[in-house]
This record gives C-alpha cells, sequence and structure tokens, in this order.
C-alpha cells in the first residue's frame, strides 16, 4: 500500500537495519527496541493484521521467526525471548501492517508480564462454549 | 513427557475447557486469564519451547492459532487481541511445553506494553551484523 511506512520500508524507500531478506519475509531491528536486538518480522505481501494474513504467508513467517529469533540469540548471546503480534489499535498495534517481535529477554530486563485474573465457578466452560461454536 | 502438565491435559489426565482439538494441535482457556476467553494453543508433540519444535509443528500451530483467534472475537465480542509465546523462565514461560496464548483485549483493560530504548550512533547497525552472520 502506496502510505503503509512497512512497505515503503520494503520497497527500500525507508532504510531500515535488515538482519534477513527472501522473497516473501523481511526481518529488520525495532528502532525502539525493548531490549537491543529487538526484531520486526514482516510479510512482503501487505495484510493489516494477522487475521486478514493468508495462511501461507503466515506459514512463511512463522518458519523465519524461529530462523530469525535462533539467530539473535546466539549472536547476541541472549538465552530467552517472547515472541508478540499485536492486532488492533487498542491491543498496542501502531502500524497497520501484520509483523511479529522478536523481543530478546534478560533477567535484569525488569519486565513485568500482565497478571491474570480468575474465572468464577461455571463461568470458563460458558465461555470455551461461546467460542467453540464460532469455530470455522 | 510424563511429567508435563500440557502432556497431561492432552492425554486427557487434567480436565480443562477445551475450545478446539485437531490431531496435532489442543487449544483451551488460559485457568488464569488475562481478560476472559485468554486462550492457549499447543502442539500435541511435547516441545520445550519454540525453537526446538519442528517446523511442520509451527505452521499446523500457526494456521490453527488464527482459526481460534477469530472465533474468540465472534463469540465473545472482543476487537482486539495479542499473541504471545515466552521462551524460557526468564521470558515469563511458567509451563515448560510450547504454547501461544491468544489474548483478546479491550479499551478499558489498562494494560501496558514495554517501553521502547533508542540505539545510539552506529549502534543498531552493529546489532544487526552480529544478528546476520548467524542465520543458517
Amino acid at each position: 500500500m502506496n502510505d503503509c511506512l512497512f512497505c515503503k520500508l520494503i520497497k527500500g524507500e525507508i532504510p531500515a537495519a535488515k538482519v534477513y531478506e527472501d522473497d516473501n519475509v523481511l526481518a529488520f531491528l525495532d528502532i525502539h527496541p525493548v531490549n537491543p536486538g529487538h526484531t520486526l518480522i514482516v510479510p512482503k505481501i501487505h495484510s493489516e493484521g494477522f487475521l486478514d494474513a493468508d495462511d501461507e504467508v503466515l506459514k512463511q513467517m512463522i518458519v523465519v521467526t524461529k530462523k530469525v529469533a535462533t539467530a539473535i540469540l546466539r549472536g547476541l548471546g541472549y538465552e530467552a525471548f517472547n515472541l508478540e503480534q499485536n492486532n488492533g489499535k487498542i491491543a498496542g498495534q501502531v502500524i497497520p501492517h501484520l509483523h511479529w517481535h522478536i523481543v530478546p529477554r534478560t533477567a535484569s530486563d525488569g519486565l513485568k508480564h500482565w497478571p491474570g485474573k480468575e474465572y468464577g465457578a461455571g463461568e470458563s466452560e460458558k465461555v470455551a462454549e461461546k467460542i467453540r461454536v464460532q469455530i470455522k
């Protein structure tokens, strides 16, 4: 798309610190890293998010993500990482072009995960049923 | 693995609020949901994390993740979600059996994302090169 930041980056109109590229997928450093080496994986075919991407594109991306995450750990000496993918502005998606975050982690980075709640009695089975009936 | 919580759950030895199951993948509600409908996707073949999983397993999982995330939005009325996958204890991995989190989100849930930092001049290109040389 003409006005998409990541499409421009893929076309080389915007510079990036690239770490991997093939015919379908590009990986480059996030310019605002949670930790150094924080990398974004994007498909060259534009989709806004995860749900409107083709299954084949998701398969290509996940294999590249494994390859790049392995290289980040080896190259930068990390032992742990998170994969994250945000869908929708209220889920923290800033650029509306599908991208995975690989976030390398250290024991001392102080980052916290979101707290879990509890379901009331019988509630989880009702929630599960509402999801099950929508599986296509 | 005999002592793996998720392997026991897959074998039916531990109950779960299942939302999807096929020959390769199981999806069920997290018992400590960040928001109601928070779902875990696991492969039936045990791997500790993302990097020791077979590429074919990762491809099976990502297609199921799309299917289940779509059903969570439709069934529970959410419009946004995060995908998360934690590798290693210091990255927040609690159960050492590969699992994706689908975390549905609302505008009022108050959850924050980790802050980004800045690279110094020339630093990002050096970091990228350390990763690039490790790509196999």
